[in-house]
């Protein structure tokens, strides 16, 4: 029987490389035979992690199904955001703390969704569930999905379990968690030296939204005016993206994770949609967004109900 | 805060009824002002389990937009085989052990399915991970999810959980498993007194498949000559109802309880799905399907195959 494979999302972030780890790990314990891989190279919070806990990045995968029937997915379920040829493997089971959507399957599976801050937070469940004691550099791991997911727990869509589950994986990392977690998050905003098209793909995702095609991009600096002084060749670079990938709406979020707050920048035809989701209006195509930080809780409802 | 109604799926079966009474519990002692509702009045296995374990049945309920904004699902997921108004409110949580299909919500939830047996024995975990004891007559109402939607361990869809499970909760209800079970099942297989609808509707669901809309009933018996000297008169019904509901295929299995087969009897533009999903000739739009027994596991998945 071949390997299982259990990745996260395309454009990974630190929660997507690390609960692949994590499950991976899991599952082997309980008796089961499974990588952990991605769908795209460590960005320089998760590979700041990596490199830590000295734990290798899994081996990176264009296509699932030449190598496996069967497959896990965490930090994910929606279709446009997994491995290209989806459709042509089983989806054993699903670990995540997403909206569901662009999900389907023939067979039953398991499928765990809690609408947490973080995927690291319900595999820390169900290591308790079974009994299995979680080793240092997986902690580690863990709890740096948890730093990243919720900005040091900043953001709202962190919830209570999220920190306590935080505050015990950093006794068994034996890491100090404030230190740790704000020197981790600070790798990961020098965007000084990234090219446009890497700060628009760094954490981008596409969503239907009833029928269109929505591109959003999220970037964590501690400097906006930084990537707005980009703006102009930011923006040429989405029109060229809408053009080429048939994206009706490109939204990039520049989040400032020392104010928590966002400013967002929106390209293409459906632009009024944003100006309706954040009841504001756009100014040179951006708009100051107070209080927004999450993506998947402040971002994508707004828009998905405007549409 | 208007209370969270918990539901099964239409035409529900026992584990849909006794699933939304043990979740509804569960929550309730949790915290949360829920009720349990269902979509339809208990069938007669149903029925026979409610009066043993002196339950009532749950309020029914036509929509549930008019008198709350959230619900949580057990037993199903499919929009079709819910309420009509599912669209309307927020889907808080969802328990299941079905594949998952034609199922979006715009906000992350809590999503549980196991590939088991029973959505029951997804139940009794929950039970055990909050600490919660399960009362007599729920651990009644549990057991015969268990024994309903695995014909008493027979079924394919049967897990080492399911059977561990039940035997827990027989303890618990005070009941002899076989006899009890054995009891309620033939409770279940009265069809004499039953119109063509209502064998047709008994536990009928729907399913989109490849864009074709599928109806597929089931039937338990201890006769399935009885229900074929009717064969005429239900097809003309099931030909009336593709018609008017714009099913593409309509497929009624019958199951022998007993001998753990089948006949399907299968009426629609798409008949040919059938003979390709089973690799069987109808004969007089029959057909049998030896060691069939369980529309999830040897049903669902080769018509949506086949499609």
């Amino acid at each position: 029987m071949s390997t299982i494979l259990i990745f996260g999302h395309k454009n990974p972030d630190t929660d997507t490389i690390t609960s692949a780890i994590s499950m991976s790990y899991l599952q082997n314990q309980l008796g089961l035979k499974t990588e952990a891989v991605a769908l795209g190279a460590p960005n320089e919070e998760t590979q700041f992690a990596l490199d830590y806990f000295k734990v290798a990045a899994p081996r990176i995968i264009e296509r699932a199904s030449d190598e496996t029937k069967q497959v896990m997915l965490v930090d994910h379920n929606e279709a446009q955001q997994s491995v290209d040829d989806i459709k042509d493997v089983e989806v054993l089971a699903v670990v995540d703390h997403h909206r569901i959507a662009n999900f389907e399957t023939a067979n039953p599976l398991y499928y765990r969704a809690e609408p947490v801050g973080c995927t690291a937070t319900i595999l820390y469940k169900m290591y308790q569930e079974n009994d299995i004691a979680i080793p240092k550099e997986i902690a580690g791991l863990m709890l740096s999905a948890i730093v990243s997911d919720t900005l040091l727990f900043k953001s709202p869509t962190c919830t209570h379990q999220d920190e306590k589950v935080a505050k015990l994986l950093a006794e068994i990392a034996d890491v100090n968690l404030e230190e740790y977690g704000l020197e981790m998050l600070k790798a990961g905003t020098n965007l000084a030296t990234k090219t446009d098209e890497e700060i628009l793909d760094l954490d981008a995702k596409s969503f239907t939204m009833n029928g269109k095609i929505v591109r959003i991009g999220q970037v964590n600096t501690v400097d906006v005016a930084e990537v707005l002084a980009r703006q102009a060749s930011l923006e040429a670079l989405m029109t060229e993206k809408n053009a080429k990938d048939g994206f009706d709406l490109f939204v990039l979020v520049i989040t400032n994770i020392l104010d928590s707050d966002s400013v967002v920048l929106a390209i293409g035809e459906e632009i009024a949609a944003v100006e309706k989701a954040f009841n504001v209006t756009l100014e040179n195509h951006t708009a100051l967004l107070p209080g927004v930080v999450s993506r998947k809780k402040q971002v994508v409802p707004q828009l998905t109900e405007a549409f």
